[in-house]
This record gives C-alpha cells, sequence and structure tokens, in this order.
C-alpha cells in the first residue's frame, strides 16, 4: 500500500489540530502509525508529530493528503512543487491544487515562496518568481499552475495560548447563541473596530436591507462619518431602500403604511430606482439633489471602497449597481486586498444578509477577524462554518446592535444629523 | 332548515367583522342571506347588519352560531341564558357555554348581567346575582353554569378608529418582522409603560431565561426600582440562573467557560439551588445573605406579586417554585385581577419565552395591551394568533430591547447598582 | 380638496376588497365617503361599491388612486391612458404607471386593451395597437409608455365561491404552518400537477441545493422522465452538487466525510466545475460522457426549458450558468411565457430557495399557481407575502416531500434508474 | 500551590478526551503538566496519560477536579468516597457530589461499587451496601449521601472504533442539517428501532402535538400495534388533540375550519376535554365508548407505560395528566427504568418537542442511544447538546418521517386500520 509520512506541529493537541488529523485518514479509510510524538508538558509548550499515512492506492492517498493539509499537516518530504501550463482559458489543468485559506507557501527551485492573496478553493499560479492565488474563470492558456502534491506547505490556524485572551475567545465565539450578554458583544466588536482604526487599517462592512429597515442607517452614517468604514458590499435593495427613504423625505405615512417596504418594491421604491436611473449614477443624482443623506450619500462623500452587486430579483437595478457576477467578484477581491493589493483590510462586519456574507467569507483570508450580525441563529452559523477562529457570530437585533456601536465608537456632535439632513430624514424623526 | 337571526354592529367591514362572520358561515356549511345591512358611508359611522343562518341541523346551527358569536355577532332574539346545575366536580354540564376573552354579558330574569373575569376557554358560573368565568378543573357539583345558546351577548374589539393612532396601530402590529425600526418600537413600549404607571395600574412581566442569560438582569432591577414590574411571572430557571449570578459574585470565569449556563445546569447552578432549599425560601435566603441583588432580590424587596411555576424539566426546583399547575394557574390569575379580582392588570409584556407567555395568554382578558418580545419569530406569531388588536408582537434581542427600555424610562441613579450589590455583580462589571 | 369616485364590484365583502381598499384611504391620510353600496344578500350574489374619495392634495390623491388600483378599484370616470414617450434609455418618463400582476387593461382611442404579460413593478408599452408590460432596463427612447392616472383597469383576485373548493383552499393556504396533516398537502400539490399536466401545460420548478442534499434528486429525475418538469430555474449551486455527485459515482465515502458538502466547495465540489468548465458545456460534458444521471443530466435529454443563474457567491461558476442578472431575468422570463410569449406555464413549484423563489416571484402573473415548499418557515413566508389566492405554502421537508411526490405521481418502472445509472449513483445505493 | 495527578485512558486523543481535559484546566485558571503521556501508534491503540494540575487554593483545585472528571479524568490518588448525612429533607449536605450521566462507581471501604441508575444532576445517596442517584427533592434527613472528592470514577464515553459503523455514526450525528438524505436517515432510525425491539428491550418516544397535527396519529398507531412502543411521554395537548380528533370523528370540516387547530382549543377540544373529565379517566371514557382509535386508545388497550404531564398553559387538563411536576419526574423514572429498576429502555425517540424532550434527557442515562427529530433547527440543537455520542439529531418534517418510520417497520395488514376505528377516523379518511 502507498504510503507517506506527514509531520505536524504547533499546539497540536488543544488546538484540536491531531485528533482532526487523525479523523480526516481513519474517514477516508485509511490507516496511520504515529512516528514520533513529542508533547508539551506545559500549556504553553509547542508539540511535534510525524504520521506515516497509508491508504489502498495513489489517488485516495493524494485526497487524505490534501485532506490533512487542510489542518496543517505537511509532507515531511520536501520537493519542489509540480507547474504545469494551463491548457485551456477559464479552467485549471486536472489535477491542480486546490488553495485552503490559510497562509501557504509554494517550493519552486528549493525555495518556499509566500502565496499572495490566499482565498480558499482557487488554484494558485506562478509567474515571475512570485505566486498568488487565482479565480477559476481568470485562468489564461499558458498559464503556470500549481498541481497538487509535493512542495506545498499550509500553517495552521492556532487558538490564542495566554488565559484570558483564551476565555475571552472561548466566550465569545465558540457558542453563537442568541443567549448573550449583549452589552458585552457589542463591547468586544467597538474594541476590535477602535483596534484596527487606530492601527490605520480598514473596515469592510457588508450588509442586508435589514440595516435599512430597522433603522439603523443614521447610526451606521455616523460610523461612517467617524471613519470606521472603508470598504462596503451589499445588494442592489440596501441601496434602493436607503436612498428612497431619504428621497421621499416627509414620507413617514408611507412607511407607516405598512410597517416596512414589501418584499418587492412598492410605489416610491420603484419610482425611487426610476429617478436615479434617469440620472446615471449615484454621484449624477447626488449632485443633482435627489438625496443629501443616508448610506449611499455617505459612502461617495467620505470615498468609501463600495460595490454594490446585483442579484436575480432585483427591481431596477440602480445604474451602479454591477450586473455581472463575475465583475462583483472583482471588485470585492480589490477592496479586500485593496487597490495595489498590498493592502489587507483589518476587519469585516457582516451584517444582516446571508448571500453576500457567504460571498465574502470565501475570498476573505483566514487571518482577517470577522463579526457576523444577524437574528436568525441559521444564517450565522451558516456563514461561521469557514473556520477561523477568529470569527465571531452574533445573534442579535441588527439595528439596536449598530445603534449600540454608534454610541460606542462615536461622539455626540458625530451622530447627530446635520440640520439640512435631518430635515429629510424620516428615521431621524421617528427618534426624537 | 332551521335558522336564527343574528346581528352585528360597529365597524362591521373595516374591522373585518361583518367578513369574518360571513367566512364562518360558510366554512362550517351553512347559509346565510343579508336581511339589512347598513354601512356608514363615512369613516366615523358605525354600520348595522342583519343576517339570516341556516344550517342543516340543529347541533350545526348551534357550533355556527357560537363560532360567530366570537366575532362578535349575537343572536337577535332575546331571551334569558339557561342556567344548569353542574352534576359532577370538575367539569361542566354538556352543553356549556365556552368562553370568550371578549366582554361578555349573559341574560337573567331579563337583565343583562356583566361577566367578571372575562377569560378564553372556561364556562361562566352565575352565583348571587353575578356571573363570573370559571377554569373547568375548579367547578364544584351543584354551581349553576350557563349552557350555549340564548342570553349570551359578546361586545367586539374594533380597531383604533382616528387616523394616527390607526396608523401607528397598524405599524407595529399588524407585521410581525424582524426588519422594523427598533428604536421605534423600543418607544412604544416605553411610552405605553409610562402611560400605565401614570394611570396608577400594574405592569406584569412574563419572562424567560434569556433575561438572565442576555445580560438584561440589571435593567430589569432598574426597572423594578423605577416602579414598572408589580407583576412577574416566570419559570424555575429564570429565578435559578439569576440567583446563581449574583451567589457566585466573583464567578466570571464561571460564565465565561462556556459563554452561557448550559441548558441543564452545571455545578453552580445545582448548587445555588440546593443552597436556596437549605434555607426553605428566598426570603430566609436573603435574610441569610445568601444574595442581595438580582431580579429576585428587587421582586422580594419591592413586594411585587411573582410567582415561579414549575415544568418538568426543572433542576430542584427553588423553594418558592410551584410545582403544581393548577395552583400555579389559580395564582397566576390572582396576580391579572389583583388580590380581592377588581384591579386587573393595565399592561402585559412578555419576553423571552413562549410556554408562560403562552399560559399567560389564556387568562388574559381581551382589553389588556400584551407587548411580546422574542428574537424568535415563531414564538411571536404563536403567543399574538390570540387576536387581541392591541398585542403588538416585536422580533428583537431581548438583552438589548430591555437595556433601551430602562434608559428610557429609569433615570441615571436609579439604573445604578448601590455599591453594596456592585461588588458582588458580574455583569456590572462586564458594562464599565 | 381634490375627489374622485371609484368603483369596486365582485365579491367584495368576503375576498376583503372593500375593507382593504377603505384601509387604504385611511392609511395615506384620505377620507371616504361610500356613495352606493349593493350587497349582495347571499353568498354567491356579487356586490357593487361606488365610493368617493378624497385628498389634501393632488399628488396624494393620484398615490392614493394607484394603492386602491392594487386592490381592483377602478376610476369610474372612463377616459384614454395617457402615453408618453421615454426620454432615456433604461428607465420610465416620471410619473409612469408601475402594475401590479393581476390582470391590466389599458384603454386607448376609446377601446380596452389587454396587457399581456402582466408582471408587477414593470411599466406598460403601447406599440402597434399591443400593450405589454415591459422592465425598466428594457425601456429604450421613443418607447410609448402608460402613464399612472387615468385608463388603467385592473381584476381583483377573489377567493374561490364554492363551499368546498373554499374550504380547501382555505386549509392549504390560509395558515402556512409546519403542522399541517402532510400526506394531504402531498396529495393537493399532487392533484394540482396531474391536472396541469393533463390540460397540457407545462411546469416550473424553482429548486435551491437542498433538492440534491436530502437526497430528492432521484426522485426529481423520475418526475422529469413523467413529464412532470418542462422549466427549471435554480442556481450554480444545485447544478454543482447535483453534477458532483454522479461524477463522482462511487463517492459514497466522500459523501460520508461531513454528512453534506460544505457551504463552499471541497475536493470533489471544486474539481467536478473545472471539469466541466474543461468541456465547456454540460452537452459537451455529457457527450463526453462526464455523468449520465442527476438532475441536469435529465434536464438536458428531456428537452427542459432550463436557467441556472449565477450569484456572487458562486464555485466556478459552471459554463451554462449565466453570469449576468439581467440576462437571467431575460431568459426566466422567457420561460415562464413560452418561447413566442404565448404558452404561459400552468403550475410554479418552488422548492428549498427563498432568492430563485423571490425572483420568480416577481416575474409571475397572480393567475399561475404558485406552491412553495421549505423547511424554514422564514422562507416560505416571505414567498407568500405576493399575495396570490392561489398560492400555497408548506413547511415541510424537501427531501421527503419530493420523493412521496413522486411515488403518487409516477408509476414504479419510471422511478426506477436504468442499470448504467444506477452503477453510478450512491444516493440510490443508499436508498436499497 | 495545591495540586493533584489524575490518570485519562482510552481513546483519548481521537475521542477529544485529553483535548477537553487540557481546556477545562486552563478555562477555570488552572495549569498543567503532562508527566506520562502514551499515545496508541495505531488507530485501535489506547492510550493513557497521567497530569498533574494545580490551581490557586484548594477550592479551586476541588471544582477543576470536578470539570475534569465530566471528561472522564479521575484522581491517580485512590481513596475512600466521603459519606455525610444529610441534615435537612429536600436538599444535600453543602459540598455532595453532583452526578454526571456517564457510568459511575464509588468507592466505600477500600471496593468500588456501582452507581445505579446514572442521571446527570442528582447526588449520590449509598444505602445498605448499594449506590445510586437521588434527586434533590427526594432526599431525606439521615441519608448517607456521597461528597465531591475521592473515591469517585467515571468511565469517559468514547467513539465508535470501526472504520465503517464510525462514519456512519459520523455522518447520521455530527452535523446537525436540514440537508441530510432523509431516506438514509429514515432506514437509520428503522434499523436501530428494529435492532432494539428484537433484542428485547423497550422504545420510549417522547411527543409533541405536532405528531397528531402534521397527520402521523395513524402511523404512529401503527407503530404501536407493531410493537415499537413500550413507553411514551407528552402533554396534555397531544392526549387532547389525538382524543378529540377520533371523538369529533365526521369533524373533517372542523379540521379544515382553520387548518390546525388553535394554539388554545376551540369548541370542539374544550367540549372533548370536558367529556372525558366527566368520565373520570381515559379507560372509563374507552369503556363508555367515547373513542375507539387514536394514540391513546392504542397506548390503553396495548398496556403502553405512559405519562402525560401537565403545564401551566394547559386546557383542563384531561383527568390522566399528572400535575405535579415532581411527580411527572418520578413517573418519566420509573418508566426510563422499568417498574423494577432493572429493565432500562433501549431507545428514545423525540418527536416535535422541546420541553418533554429537555426533560427525558435530563433523566436519560448517556448510555441510551437518542434520536431527535424536529422540523425546528434550534430545538434539536438544544436537545442534541446534553453530548452523548450516541444521539442522533435529524431535522425533518415529523408528519412525513413518521408515515415513513410505519412503511418502512410494519406491514401493510397492521398499517391499515381496523374497519370500525377507518368509520371514525378523519385522518385516514384524508389519506385514501
Amino acid at each position: 500500500m502507498p504510503s507517506e509520512v506527514i509531520t505536524l506541529e504547533g499546539h497540536i493537541i488543544d488546538s484540536r489540530l491531531l485528533p482532526n488529523v487523525l479523523d480526516e485518514v481513519i474517514d477516508h479509510g485509511g490507516t496511520y502509525e504515529i512516528l514520533d510524538l513529542n508533547i508539551g508538558v506545559k500549556h504553553d509548550d509547542a508539540s511535534f508529530a510525524r504520521i506515516k499515512v497509508e491508504a489502498e492506492d495513489d489517488e485516495r492517498l493524494l485526497l487524505l493528503l490534501d485532506r490533512m493539509q487542510q489542518h496543517g499537516a505537511n509532507r515531511e518530504k520536501v520537493d519542489d512543487a509540480q507547474l504545469t501550463e494551463a491548457d485551456v482559458d477559464g479552467a485549471f489543468p486536472t489535477g491542480f491544487y486546490s488553495s485552503t485559506n490559510l497562509d501557504t507557501e509554494i517550493r519552486v527551485d528549493g525555495s518556499w515562496i509566500q502565496v499572495e492573496h490566499t482565498e480558499m478553493d482557487c488554484g494558485v499560479v506562478f509567474d515571475s518568481g512570485r505566486a498568488r492565488t487565482i479565480a477559476m474563470a481568470d485562468v489564461q492558456a499558458g498559464m503556470r499552475i500549481v498541481m497538487a502534491g509535493h512542495g506545498i506547505r499550509v500553517t495552521p490556524l492556532e487558538k490564542p495560548r495566554s488565559g484570558e485572551e483564551r476565555q475571552a475567545f472561548e466566550f465569545m465565539s465558540s457558542d453563537i447563541s442568541s443567549e448573550k450578554p449583549k452589552a458585552l458583544l457589542v463591547e468586544q466588536v467597538a474594541g476590535k473596530m477602535r483596534e484596527v482604526h487606530e492601527a490605520g487599517k480598514r473596515i469592510l462592512w457588508v450588509a442586508g436591507p435589514a440595516v435599512v429597515h430597522t433603522g439603523a442607517g443614521p447610526d451606521l452614517c455616523a460610523l461612517i462619518r467617524g471613519g470606521y468604514v472603508q470598504g462596503f458590499f451589499a445588494g442592489n435593495g440596501v441601496a434602493a431602500h436607503d436612498i428612497e427613504s431619504y428621497m421621499f423625505g416627509t414620507s413617514l405615512g408611507v412607511y407607516l403604511e405598512k410597517g416596512i417596504p414589501a418584499e418587492h418594491g412598492h410605489e416610491h421604491h420603484i419610482r425611487a430606482i426610476n429617478e436615479i436611473r434617469r440620472h446615471g449614477s449615484f454621484e449624477a443624482a447626488i449632485e443633482a439633489g435627489l438625496f443629501s443623506d443616508g448610506i449611499v450619500y455617505h459612502l461617495v462623500k467620505h470615498g468609501a471602497d463600495y460595490v454594490f452587486g446585483g442579484s436575480v430579483r432585483d427591481d431596477g437595478p440602480l445604474p451602479d449597481v454591477v450586473s455581472d457576477m463575475a465583475e462583483v467578484q472583482r471588485r470585492l477581491r480589490e477592496i479586500i486586498w485593496g487597490k495595489d493589493g498590498e493592502d489587507l483590510i483589518g476587519y469585516c462586519i457582516v451584517v444582516g444578509t446571508m448571500l453576500h456574507g457567504i460571498a465574502t467569507g470565501n475570498c476573505l483570508p483566514a487571518s482577517v477577524p470577522l463579526a457576523c450580525v444577524d437574528i436568525n441563529q441559521a444564517t450565522v452559523t451558516k456563514l461561521m462554518d469557514r473556520g477561523s477562529f477568529q470569527s465571531m457570530g452574533i445573534i442579535t437585533d441588527v439595528g439596536l446592535f449598530i445603534r449600540e456601536l454608534a454610541e460606542a465608537l462615536t461622539p455626540e456632535e458625530v451622530r447627530a444629523v446635520s440640520d439640512e439632513a435631518e430635515a429629510r430624514t424620516w428615521a431621524s424623526r421617528t427618534r426624537t
């Protein structure tokens, strides 16, 4: 039977790396033998394991080694990665290496090269001495693609070590439950935002329409003004409902009519979209004075990097909404990594959306901490399954959560909406 | 075919009384003929209808008339109610009148008598010139019970009339959705509480363990101190988790251990219950200094009317918890109507519980406004199905909601926890 | 104050048309006076109302009349519709008429013309004597667009009249609850499918990935073979998981690995997509023998009309997946109305998807009956809010539901998977 | 600092015992040193660890050792358990040992004694050479109670070892998801039921009202007749809805009236309860011919062990319903362990109930396999948190699931309802 020796190091017991790796072997019908195991006797000591893995044929062994590598178990035998030229556009060569979102290196000509822009379920292209992930659709014939097998090294994520940090972490992220002390959770997220902000890093918000419907629009505007929103990713609905509520500034009556905007638009919704389309862009509509407050207004005025992605259920859509999904993914990656690809966002906050949240999770490296906030447990659970140790799932009311966040992070005067704006804002009225 | 003429009056078109009544007839296989219909031409004009209803036999007609009466359609022919002596303890005579939670009168010796303590699915007993609802289990042989048929008059609930009040009402209660402006909802509930408080009426809280787990304990204590909690109904878990968190004052570590108390208790939970049992009652335990803060402490100290009802899944239970369900229902009714039966509560707030919420809804007259707050849509929907026009269902985070309520209703100094208490309180720490 | 007289006819009491219309007036700050009301005295008699509506200004009156028209209340005064030339591409002239999904006519030169392809939230274009709805994005400058106001007539939907049909309808659709007799619901849907099938009409399925994950793939294939699937609309995930499970025919082990395919792909998922992309299309991949069973295989082989729409979270996507959302909507409308626009589908079944279900609901005329099946109450509720009286929401297990449907509709021999196919099918194995 | 040495043996790596134990130490602020670690090199080899644990004071060390023992880590130093006489009725001495649901032994006079009736969160009483768990409320002064500390040995649960069994287990239980192949899950539960049945062991069903409402009543009756239901635990609602549907045999119309019985009763519901109360018991009512089919009828006629527990929201309740919660718990334990305490049930199936499911989970030893079926993910998740490796959570439609179970387990003739019964059964009608 074919076999291979793998190694695993770090805090492999209490970060569950060793048991997870052994499970993969058994689950895939392989067998293992632990050749060496050096367990750190104290909590902060690292451990080390060498394990021989056998499978009934080469294909199965390859699959097994790939699975183990997702947990950070690398081949002991060091060799160069195999590079194969792509034979068609838009697809990898059969047998390509499918990436994880963990830190990855590949070995070319005897030296280890860091893979740039780690993202899961991509391939890795090697070009002019550099390696980076590449989406299937972006492959061009002739590119040199890394094949599954030797010469790939992945660094596992480990749990925080120190008692205190560990406890806070465990508390916040391990159990996703609606029954947690919410004031504490607000503080944790606010603390992280402040830290990222002070470090000069960017914060990416991924938002669903609940942000508008729950009345959190003015609070999110305060956070934009306060410098806590550099990237923004959402769908047509968020922009349409936001703009609509500011265009029809005296429309409290209309909102009260049914409580919330219907799933599919009503009069004002459709008419608002139509008017913006008539102007051709958000900027043109703002310059024409169509609206002068709200999330879209603040994103434009504060120079945030935003992308609104279309979906098949959209009305309109609004002119700045990108209808082509491949293009949306490209724009999203650009926001995540920065225009020059060197300015990775420092924090990602997903509020009230599953579709856009999963899309973002797919593109995000495991090193970026993620907070996912929704009133629906299923949404949070699904989003948190990507397994980053740095993710935090919070089941709570999106409206009240953002409100408390704005109160924790921005001074009274930033939260206060300008006079001109106030005159047009239904939401601010309902709160005074 | 047997037939009967019924009458219906009030705002029978826009409160949907007429269409609902006609639906009942068709749904039960009857037929109708509208004999007279006098529709108010303007919005504030009342309408009046006389309708002849036919069914294939007397039993079916009786059922039909009963169903129609639930909507406020009364028999035109006026006669005395039939009274029958109960033949056994604990059950009504066959053919008894099963009550609604609407205002009801019965006719005895030619005059209409108001039924006291309106409650749904009870019987009505007539004794010494007075009529009141009575639970099945409380029937004693010999009591004079009202039979279904003539001599019963029910007053339907109608929607608010005035445009503004109507809009607010429609907005808040008609659609139960997690996507509503939450700040507005907080204000509406706070406003109603203030109004009831100022009118000298009592407020009943019905609470689930989420109140403790989401960190809302201190906020609820502030509301007790502020005079916004006169009645309290919950289960063993609420009291146990509340007391436990204050008995083990330095127990931040323990809470952090798993994030939240497990479904079934852990060490501290069981030990806390055991200690209170050793003292025999909440009061004795408080006097012995076992705990000096928290919901239970404040309820006892502020003389609130409370009942903790046991359930089959309870640990312990705590000594003040009532294990017999019939006794719990009796105590709950006493809280709702006041010790002397003449001091009906003015508002009922159900937070984070389905079991106790439904139990309360079953006992409550339709005239008492009810707010039902839960993070789970199914719970709110189920609770709101009792159909009172004055109910409001709010899907939101229980912890943040109560926190905002306390901030809206109580001054800073009331919310501030006393020094002595603070030393023991994990929750207050986590918020400073 | 400006006013207008509207008329309303049909079963306006028990279909709630009259109360709904009066509510709209009050909710929008208008006032009304009922000029004439002729109520049918018996259940099957139609009624008729003339109502004068006033609002404080013309704009408000216009809004009010538009809202009332959604319920089927038309202006009494008959005049031609106003037609305005579109001044820009991709947007309507300000003041355009925004359509409902009810039967609609417009009046041009004194005669009423049926609007083709009724769809909500579109505009209506008049060209060469015919009128049809048009999506905002499809507008070209110069088109003659119907403006809001006179000359538009909408026919309201009414509840079924006869007692029996009414009862069945009420039972199935009025309360959406997971606690309904499920065998009965299966029968109702199967009965409707049989009826539509025998009438020679097409059935459109809109499906989410749960169809594959719950093991309903083979049952859906049986329904395709049996002639119960003519249209199919889904996302990339459905096709990818379906093909993957048949490409890796011996892959029971892989499935057992985690129970279900992870949200974002694992090895086989990504590799399957890559291989299909290498072949360029489903047909080419089938011809190359990559897979020979499954939903996609049967759709292709049985000539069903399908469209797979991309989304921003997709892996790949597969080559036949349409990435541009505007194009997906166009294709979907083509499936709904038939290639020549004259063959409207007879039934629409939405299983396990919210995104694609809402997209379909947006395009569907109210006259097409819709069944919406999901294990999640929120999904069903959201989809049913479009308010067609012919819709049925069913909260149940998608896998078991489709299985029972296949058993009810297709004979044993159609359900039996072919020998060749069986050898490759994991799912069939797990069921023998 | 005080310290103690503990030992842990078995498959401590891949059953996560070692990492879980080390986590407990860190989470509670202790430190550890691994003195010996002997890891089995192959999958089937057992491992062994000796770990020195330190904490800052004795109390903290005691807590730590208690927590570790929940995972099967026992003190190395062997000593007799400390026994203390209970000083009051209804509560343990302070410092008592709080039990787990794992196999437990205590050491008295140098020999290890098996603790009978393992149940979590109880105490252990030692009497006449035998040890058994005892609920807090059942303690009588003078009983000899085991104290936390030395002389207690717990055996951890381990995952199944063999590859195949392991895979099946992993597949079925590890991920609770609504998106699993449902036919496979039906087969797994049916297989387990058959196995338990053939081994002569009893099966306990714990059911919520959804069993009746989803139309699964007749299928459950078939399972009772087929010998697959020996114990039954439910609330008042299940019995009331079941009996009502059979008492009013021609009541299809009534059911159709609203789709399903309202949360709180309607006419028939209340009248059915009243009639049964008039007869005094289920048996008396059956003998009087009030109903002759349904779940309650079959339970009585087939001599199943049942208990119906009251709750605070009940109508009536029915005469056999036990209103005192302490008594319900006693009866439930009797069903679980058998009349003589020596006939532990072999399988427990919880369908459509959270309250009664948790109550049962609290009383059940970890060795009894449990299947928990509900359409609501939150219910299943909460019930499965008790962490038995033998539990299976299934998110599916209760009605269709029980139907498929009955088809898999009982022959056609057993499923066929008797002529007499059929005449009265609405549900059977709706299925022909």
